[in-house]
């Protein structure tokens, strides 16, 4: 495990993708999202993946120069077609038009289609917090959850962002996967050799496993609740798969195209590409804003006081990645070796100069 | 148990909202949406809360002849004031003021203050299905809930609903607690004298408790996803609050008043009554809605479809409810003794013929 400084993580991200034929802007902007998973310690969906991306694109399911376009409207929404480029670049795109669109008549909404890996939820939604906004962001995924009874994987781990703004406060953000676990932390478990805990996955046969590597031998992720309420993760994950895909004409279900290249894509698409849904509302679009804030502030502190169990604390969504954020700002961040060789692999494929 | 005909309990129900001042037309909406409870066979939330709404006004809590007006807006938002009348005729009006603003600019979004309980979300999310608008709605609850690692309880079980029109198939329909479980389960388990799976409640100290009067002893009830999970259940809670009561000027989190009469009112309260958020998004604001609904079809088929674990089959949410529905509308609602009492104590006390 060695750190990596932020900005040269930063130059080294770019590089790449202008090699792919990204515009300097949107080599850019993809590569500060994918590296905000990196600081904010979510280490599955940051620079680890960007040979991910590279794979994709080399195999022709990643479009580096799209023509983002609105291909349908009203006041309050619209749905874009992202044209087969980088999730990472096409919504923030979608969080540009929700807020212009909430500023004009209080919320702005837009479903998108022909999209793919967006990287982390939470960056979009906190996009809408510098205009006073709450923020949200919602995306399917290549299916790896079994619905509540189901032996079939019909689901992505689809995650829900929402970012809150408050006043003296650092803002509520929450950002999760609709599962019991995300796969990131499976592939920990895998690497360290350890079991699973009863309530993250099943075997192919529907029954709970503890086995990490279950997934390869036909197992499924759970939805969040595991034994206890699983079919209410399995209405989350429906929600979004139908806001992202049947809204806008994305993939969804069983449809949805696999991150991974070496996947075949699924015979007789229902859509394009995979789906995001991405909102804004203005908080004075319901009260004034600094009557919001004060209560904002106000809710904040008091959960966060609240009475807890010895030891422990109640925290506010968002404190874990604000913290970790600042320290790896501050000390660089973390890379484990595999990671480290896959990167300096590509640096050499792609003709780009490895940092040092 | 007895089943009592749905026409007769609805005469029954709306003399006596007729009795404490409803308007005709408040006490028709009133007692529709309760017995939607038992219609759909949530029978914690139906016609057995009936004595309870009477309680509150008995200890002047409720307003039986509310003035609800809009007290701030933009073209797709509006924030409105219940005036302390029934959660159960101002859910409704929010989402007419929600449909009315999707018709103009694509989507609605109310929040609403001043209000008390509202019944199941899901009737309210439902109301926008005639139009084939995504009806949205949830609220916020008596503190019972203890958020990840708190011995207090600052949460209600605040629900979500969702429900997305279909085109051959019936609607998809989502209502759920953000609890593990609702506290109407656990009512189960006391009268059946039996125990709590793990992962339902903790007690006092916040350990893991089995014990379904676990609440009467400092326990709380706990967020969704158990010791897996359970901030994520937080977070959808705490999400809940602040859309429903932040945005609107209702109280939020322990201030939020009890839905029981006996009960106390919180000390110095941070807004007005309990707060709603309701929301209705035109299906063709986002594309035709033709092509919607087919997609919405095929979606729902697939899952449908889905290879099951052995005797076990992928229901679509809302499926449960709607075949209940049928059979209760055919064959009349069971209600157990203690509640047929209660109510035949309640047509007395309020001077209402009881049924039959």
């Amino acid at each position: 495990m060695s750190n990596y400084k932020y900005t040269e993580l930063l130059s080294f991200c770019e590089a790449v993708f202008l090699k792919i034929g990204c515009s300097a802007t949107d080599a850019q902007c993809a590569s500060r999202v994918l590296l905000s998973a990196d600081l904010r310690g979510i280490d599955s969906h940051g620079v680890a993946r960007l040979s991910g991306y590279i794979q994709l694109w080399k195999a022709k399911r990643i479009n580096p120069q799209p023509t983002i376009r609105i291909v349908h409207e009203t006041p309050s929404t619209a749905t874009i077609d992202g044209d087969g480029g980088l999730g990472l670049i096409i919504a923030p795109e979608a969080m540009r038009i929700a807020m212009e669109k909430a500023a004009q008549v209080g919320t702005g909404w837009v479903s998108v289609r022909h999209s793919n890996h967006f990287g982390i939820a939470g960056y979009h939604a906190m996009l809408a917090l510098e205009k006073d906004m709450i923020g949200i962001a919602m995306t399917n995924a290549s299916p790896l959850v079994a619905p509540t009874h189901s032996l079939e994987r019909l689901l992505g781990t689809n995650p829900i962002a929402v970012a809150i703004p408050a006043g003296e406060e650092p803002p509520f953000v929450v950002d999760f996967a609709t599962t019991t676990a995300a796969n990131g932390k499976l592939e920990i478990l895998q690497r360290k050799g350890l079991e699973a805990p009863i309530g993250w996955i099943q075997d192919a046969e529907g029954n709970a496993s503890t086995d990490p590597h279950a997934l390869k031998k036909g197992g499924a992720l759970l939805p969040l609740g595991g034994e206890q309420g699983s079919h209410k993760g399995y209405c989350l994950g429906a929600l979004v798969d139908i806001l992202s895909a049947v809204c806008s004409g994305a993939n969804y279900g069983p449809w949805v195209p696999p991150f991974v290249s070496f996947l075949p894509l699924p015979e007789n698409p229902v859509g394009q590409g995979i789906g995001h849904f991405i909102g804004a509302m203005r908080v004075d679009a319901f009260r004034l804003a600094h009557e919001f804030k004060t209560h904002m502030d106000n809710w904040i502190k008091r959960f966060r006081g609240a009475k807890a169990q010895p030891g422990k604390q109640v925290t506010i969504p968002g404190d874990f990645e604000r913290v970790t954020e600042a320290e790896r700002l501050e000390n660089g961040i973390p890379l484990i070796e595999p990671v480290v060789k896959d990167l300096m692999t590509l640096a050499s494929e792609m003709n780009v100069r490895w940092i040092g």
